[in-house]
């Protein structure tokens, strides 16, 4: 049982049938077919040779089909992973250098590991504090310095930076030097994919094509795209008229490489490998949950951290870039049909024979044709509307995420990430260190208690029933002893306070002896403090405290009883 | 009004009574004589010159007086942040050296700036998530490092470190050069200052004096210890035979200073800095609020950051060195009748006469007995029964205070406090992020739902009442999805599920997102799912979401509206 947890192929493979094999196979065909363009150009967006993409796309995927739980997830590179990663490494050497490329060795050698401990230790609950609007923010502002960071591969100049404004800077200042050619290009593939994303869909299904192959058909224009300018760029010898083109690639599959040791190298892009992983984590165990559930199929994500570990160990160790489960090469992988991690095994082998056929083919591909299937991905995952949305509901939420967006475009992607986690945290933490109070009174003709703010209910001037809306922690503790105190103050009659105890989930040692110094403020006031519907858990917590002891009042199962007790027969 | 806010001097002054005066007068000059040596004792341990600690106990005093909010805080150089001082200045120069001094005055002037500034933006609540256990076994584990760090003065031999383990192997190292004279001093006066702790104030009730004044006598037993000592080493010329003496102290007021502005020194001292002025801050608070509830007086936490940052600013423009409120003077002078802040200013009178007439004196003053007068005054901040208190009550509060402790001991006070607050506040995340959760059921009779596990409740197969013990965010969001869907997939009969929402303070984007998926995969199910007892301020949230909208059940105000309405009149 054990094992089949740790090697979730055991699983499936037993009883891996011929259909599901055919099933696999085709869809492997699919995804190879987009995987060779995406990685060649996520390479590119890293900053790293071509081959590099390709060496990340053979052995993670094998590796994921032994140790991921995700049937149809397709690992590889993805853009947001291969943009941290080039501002990870920018300040480290220049981009292609073999510094460079050691670098980006390291971090995925570095972040497998830290997904692979992760998950061993069953920590893949930390990426829950990563929140929705923050990732979404995330990806969004991503997704805009991602394409801007390509319109010089579009333009055939000279630009640089890692935020939006470096970039946009530093294109405006050599928008003079624009290669014509390249332009034509990457504009003409650029147009390409946008109307085919829009218009080719429909097309193939007038022209007679079942409209889920069709789909999948369309999915896989930017094959279309990279075949067709690589063969302008080989017929009109476009390299002589200034089109930069991928280049000599070395053909064969990649060898066994060695991370550096050097500790120093590896203090310097810990945070950077650490937010790579958690990132990488999260986009690929979001994709990998919405398709399981799809399904009715379930994945687990502290194994999904050893899944995605190894497989960038595994990148690492064969001359790759950092992997994770990408958005829309898993969707693709899902609707054509896979029905296991084999399908990802296929596409292994897939890739392995276009490193070792392709490359003189690849050679001729030119830049910017990457850089327009590059700019149509990234776009679809800027979701601005989501900013509105998320003001309407929440403040609170709304401004983590505008920090998160604000930072990553105008700093960087660590800066973005690092603020919105922690801008997030704290506003929770502030929220609950001033915890709604409301003085409640009873519902007439029920036993519920509402706030009298709110409800029309019924009251009894010497008995207060005080909700509050929060645990009592630390950072509370103060905040409801002055609130009570100022209560008390106010209402001189007062014999009874009441505290109803529905919301508190917790009192934490700080908070128990504020609570004991509220009651023995209060007793020399002359008001005893009572309890209602103190929580199980909280209430074992309790017996064999001073509080209980001294409070002078007693504990409540309901509220309701107290108010029997506390205000006699007939109500007040 | 709000110029009285900010100048509290300004409501007390207009009405200062003669009585008041000499009550004010007498506190004054008991904690002068209790001052002197504590100042000097202080500025020995930071590892600066004596005429330091004096200059920092004149200025600050004054100029709390006018903007503090506390009637009897005495202000002035403490233990705990003394040795944090010591600690933060170590790196970067020798004790007692020019740029030593000059740093300790850019502390003081840093945290003058963070404290004002932070109590002009009303941050006075960031204190509270220092919680009680982590204060404690801060205060503790400092307590035992000063203590260690004084017995080299004691055995008259050299040491270092800033942690026990440093501290005690560098003492082992050198016990062999022990002084025997310098010996006799240190351990006579710890002798006398124990027993005096603990035999004077009985001895002198015997002897007749009223029991007020001869424990307030017994607290200025260290400038006993100190003059005596001072007299022996002038009378058997000391240093000849090997006893450090304090040496000579230039006469006179303090100076001007004008603080460093080495932008490479600020960001050195900035983390030390705002560690020294959050810890001053809440043992000064701390002390202020006991001694104010016990006049039923009231102490204002953001003006008190603005009273001791502009102390500390004038501690640093007067060559002075980090202040605060102190526990033990303070106590002195609440006890002797202090009544307003000018107290403290007579204090400091008293001390600039000590500047200007005593320092031939203090020159003859060993080392070793202010020593003694640390040891004695430190060993009564270490409350180990905390420990075992915390423990029974919860472990969670226990781990944060141990790890406290032990980084404290092993590393350094500054490691020691941020793992304590960190710790704290993850561990309370973490709490939150997996909440209690419990199916409830009908107390018969009663309109009240109880855990079914705790309770002996009627229940109904149909129907599932679900009570989630915290606020729904982004921690959770997922845990709660999780929980639900098993709690559905083991009740086959069920077709509807309410969810108690009485613990439910906040749901915030990601937490809505996450039922919005839920409520789709409940209908998917044929489960309905209702919300019960939902707050004022989270309903006003949910209206206009699409959950209400798509949910397929209702909201019902009570939980019991909710059995009547989803279980039939009779019940089950």
């Amino acid at each position: 049982m054990n094992l089949k947890r740790y090697l979730p192929i055991l699983q499936w493979a037993p009883e891996y049938s011929r259909s599901q094999a055919s099933n696999d196979l085709i869809a492997a065909l699919i995804v190879t077919v987009m995987l060779i363009p995406q990685s060649l150009a996520y390479a590119l967006l890293a900053g790293l040779p071509a081959q590099v993409g390709l060496y990340a796309s053979i052995l993670p995927l094998v590796v994921y089909a032994l140790f991921g739980t995700s049937r149809t997830l397709s690992v590889g590179p993805v853009a947001v992973v291969s943009l941290m990663t080039a501002a990870a490494l920018a300040p480290l050497a220049e981009a292609g250098s073999a510094e460079y490329i050691a670098g980006a060795v390291l971090i995925a050698v570095m972040s497998g590991l830290m997904l692979t401990v992760m998950g061993v230790m069953k920590l893949g609950f930390l990426a829950n504090f990563l929140s929705h609007p923050v990732i979404s923010g995330f990806i969004s502002a991503s997704g805009i310095v991602i394409a801007a960071s390509q319109l010089k591969h579009l333009f055939g100049i000279q630009a640089s930076g890692h935020n939006l404004l470096d970039i946009v800077g530093s294109l405006l200042g050599s928008l003079g030097s624009t290669n014509i050619p390249t332009l034509l290009v990457g504009v003409g593939a650029l147009l390409f994919l946008f109307w085919s994303r829009r218009f080719l869909k429909p097309l193939l299904n007038k022209l007679g094509m079942a409209p889920g192959t069709a789909a999948i058909f369309t999915k896989t224009a930017p094959i279309l795209a990279v075949v067709v300018t690589a063969i302008l760029a080989w017929g009109l010898s476009l390299d002589e008229s200034g089109v930069r083109l991928v280049g000599e690639v070395p053909s064969g599959l990649p060898s066994f490489s060695m991370p550096s040791l050097d500790p120093s190298l590896w203090s310097q892009l810990a945070v950077s490998a650490l937010l790579i992983s958690v990132v990488g984590f999260v986009e690929s165990v979001s994709v990998g949950q919405t398709l399981a559930a799809k399904r009715r199929q379930r994945i687990d994500p502290d194994q999904e951290l050893i899944g995605l570990g190894t497989a960038n160990l595994s990148a690492g160790f064969s001359g790759g870039m950092p992997v994770t489960g990408g958005f829309s090469r898993s969707v693709v992988n899902f609707d054509a049909g896979a029905e296991t991690p084999a399908a990802g095994a296929y596409a292994a082998i897939g890739i392995a024979l276009a490193t070792v056929f392709l490359t003189p083919a690849i050679a001729w591909l030119p830049q910017a044709t990457l850089a327009a299937t590059i700019i149509v991905a990234v776009v679809t995952l800027i979701d601005l509307p989501a900013l509105f949305r998320i003001f309407r509901y929440s403040r609170t939420d709304f401004g983590a995420m505008l920090a998160t967006i604000v930072l990553t475009l105008v700093h960087s992607v660590e800066a973005g990430i690092i603020a919105g986690v922690a801008l997030s945290i704290g506003l929770f933490l502030y929220r609950t260190s001033r915890p709604h109070c409301a003085v409640v009174g009873r519902v007439p003709g029920t036993e519920h208690f509402r706030n009298i703010l709110r409800h029309d209910v019924e009251l009894c001037p010497k008995v207060t029933f005080l909700r509050v809306d929060e645990s009592l922690y630390f950072a509370n503790a103060r905040f409801l002893e002055e609130t009570v105190m100022d209560l008390v103050a106010q209402e001189p009659k007062l014999t009874d306070l009441v505290l109803v105890c529905t919301a508190i989930n917790l009192i934490d040692a700080s908070a128990l002896e504020s609570l004991e110094a509220m009651s023995e403020r209060l007793n020399d006031a002359g008001v005893r403090l009572h309890l209602s519907e103190v929580k199980g858990p909280v209430m074992d917590r309790l017996k064999g405290t001073e509080l209980l002891e001294h409070m002078g009042g007693r504990v409540y199962l309901s509220s309701y009883d107290a108010w029997k007790a506390l205000t006699g027969r007939d109500g007040c």
